[in-house]
């Protein structure tokens, strides 16, 4: 027998206009009475396996010990395998669909220990070859975290796999680059959130003894940001490298869309750079922000 | 005294904007701490019973043993009658107004058995007749719910009616035609979920022997739709009759919305035909889908 | 030793797009796990401290006993306060930053009792300097609410302050106004809900005998309105004056929207007069509404 949990973490691209998230619930309510659902999120972008799994990777530090479902699923049906990923020494254990939504929030866990494929399918609810393989969080992910919370091991749940096996999430990285202006450091938006901060593939230490004060291209716009541990300390209108909540540097403005004022989309390229004097100045700007400032100091 | 339940569920036409849902599990955590609620959903489009009652119906079979509220009320605080039928001898009691929201759900559980109007005001939260009768969920459903998880019998919150009495649900029915070009199923769009997928009110039983690929028109535009079991076996562009999570068919695409190709809403006539050689080739489409790959079957 | 909490009542302004409200309660799940979480809402607009303190007073009669986080804080990492409120006779405690989005509701459940400071850092996830100071919720609010619940005293979580100082709710009031077309008074939406209803800042007794219909004036719309008890009483197209669930006079129409009828938003300025037959001839409307049924009556 495995350990019994009593928390099931939920995320998924299934929105909430549809009753799907509610019927996951109520399967596992059905089968596990005792079990207590969070909802991590189900507003990932419809098929965004790499959005899901980096929602995945912020929340997972936070996340109580607890089967962990994560399900954005676009090859669902096919021969992806949905798998069960044990963390954490057995505290976790992570489901979802191998094709890399899982792997971020794993390895933030401390990486796979063992991992099984769900093959068990006398435990699913739709077990008939010719049944419907389109909803699986009901069928598959939701019958089997019931299990494993009802104590069911790892083990009963699937077949053993090798955890080195599973499909791998993509990171993009950072990459320095040395130009005529000095040293600079391009980067990606991994993520921009409700309130339009852009969170960045990039750390404090990545640009730890560039200065307070630091250019930031994103495609056409050239921005002086400010480093701030809030969004408050940043001022009206400033553009901030705020230390995010994740321990990235995000890209915000005070009470304003960052992802607005930059025009900046998840995905999308930004470049961070040693500020010299005479690339501020020639940095646009829709609203007053630097120079008044700079000379103060 | 009656069955206790421990679990509520609950749909509405609310939305998650304001505080109602959270209102009416304030109440029913304050008149009963046991019990969970599960959200089937809120998000149904205001006013729209059949949305309402349809989403009720796909759920129904995969709730736990329950009170469930279906609430979509535009006629609230009118004389229509606010029931709580019992049905699945005894296993689960459904609330909301007779206004048909519930017939589906009450039909997908075998039927109703017992039924009350609840006309137990001193049950509920407000009940002057001065007073506001806007919010039906929160002053005469949420404490109702309550009153049956904490073991009230179904005549102990209303006054018994006749169950064949109630608001029928209207259930479009698909019809078959005999035109010139073959046989043919005239169905219609009941569901348009997140992902863009159309359910139909056809099942796979009504073109069992049809063949695997199939004629589908809708308003202007013919294609040439294939039967799966899940999306991603359709491939790029191919539009797909697939057999849903409901037992019904739903034109798809793999990762894509239908709703969005062949310019459907929930309501809209739909066509399925017996494919012949000659309607195929006049087919329109935006991409290239059959007439490759039949040449190779 | 303080009293044991079981529930957290929950508000913020943090959609539902990311992962931010799962996090809190997952940081609660892990802490107190005895706890259940019920969402007041999450869809108060971005930093919007009074919308956010609306939504509490109006909620905040149907809670039960818990501990009420209401998030709304647009300083979060500068120096405004984050602090706890007992009211009630320590029946609640309202969490939230000291910015006024807590006034409302606190004023409603009877006025501040004890009030503390959230100054004890220890308690919370993230209290180095240098650390992030953007997510307080995760890193202050939620440690808090479970120690709170796991039934730390008011005085064990912060250092005691004057209730009295604690930053005010803005309340606009209405204003009675004499004209030469009669009695009137100018109020303000304070709210348009989902279904487009829009509450103002008028209560009942303030047009208690001015008849059953009403002249409104919104901009330069100018309308006829009757007053009810439910939409539907107001038939198809009138515009009505609804006693509403929180006992405020709410511009209303049957099944429709009152805000894109009157082009209303919160905040817009609307006068109620008392109807003279020659001001009601002259009313402006979109649909025929007024005139038949009255010559009728």
């Amino acid at each position: 027998m495995g350990r019994h949990f009593d928390t099931v973490c939920f995320l998924s691209d299934y929105g909430t206009a549809d009753e799907f998230v509610g019927v996951v619930k109520a399967v596992i309510r059905d089968l596990a009475a005792h079990v207590a659902v969070i909802d991590i999120g189900h507003q990932v972008p419809r098929f965004d396996v790499r959005a899901g799994g980096l929602m995945l990777a912020r929340a997972m530090p936070y996340l109580p010990d607890s089967v962990v479902m994560a399900i954005v699923d676009p090859g669902v049906g096919t021969d992806r395998r949905a798998i069960a990923v044990e963390v954490a020494g057995g505290a976790g254990v992570v489901l979802g669909p191998d094709n890399g939504v899982l792997a971020h929030g794993v390895a933030m866990a401390g990486g796979a220990e063992r991992a099984v494929v769900l093959d068990r399918t006398e435990i699913h609810l739709s077990n008939d070859a010719r049944s419907s393989a389109t909803f699986a969080g009901r069928d598959v992910f939701a019958p089997v975290a019931a299990a494993l919370c009802n104590g069911a091991d790892l083990h009963d749940v699937g077949t053993p796999v090798e955890a080195d096996g599973l499909f791998p999430g993509v990171v993009p990285l950072p990459r320095d680059v040395e130009g005529s202006e000095g040293r600079a450091i391009v980067g990606e938006v991994l993520w921009v959130d409700h309130f339009g901060n852009c969170q960045l593939n990039i750390g404090p230490d990545d640009v730890a003894e560039w200065g307070e004060r630091l250019r930031v291209t994103a495609g056409d716009v050239v921005r002086v940001a400010t480093r701030a541990l809030s969004f408050a300390a940043l001022g009206p209108g400033a553009v901030g490298l705020v230390l995010d909540a994740n321990g990235l540097l995000a890209l915000a403005l005070d009470r304003r869309s960052a992802a607005d004022e930059l025009q900046l989309a998840a995905g999308d390229q930004v470049t961070i750079a040693v500020l010299d004097d005479e690339s501020a100045a020639r940095s646009t700007r829709s609203t007053p922000v630097a120079a008044p400032s700079r000379r103060e100091r």
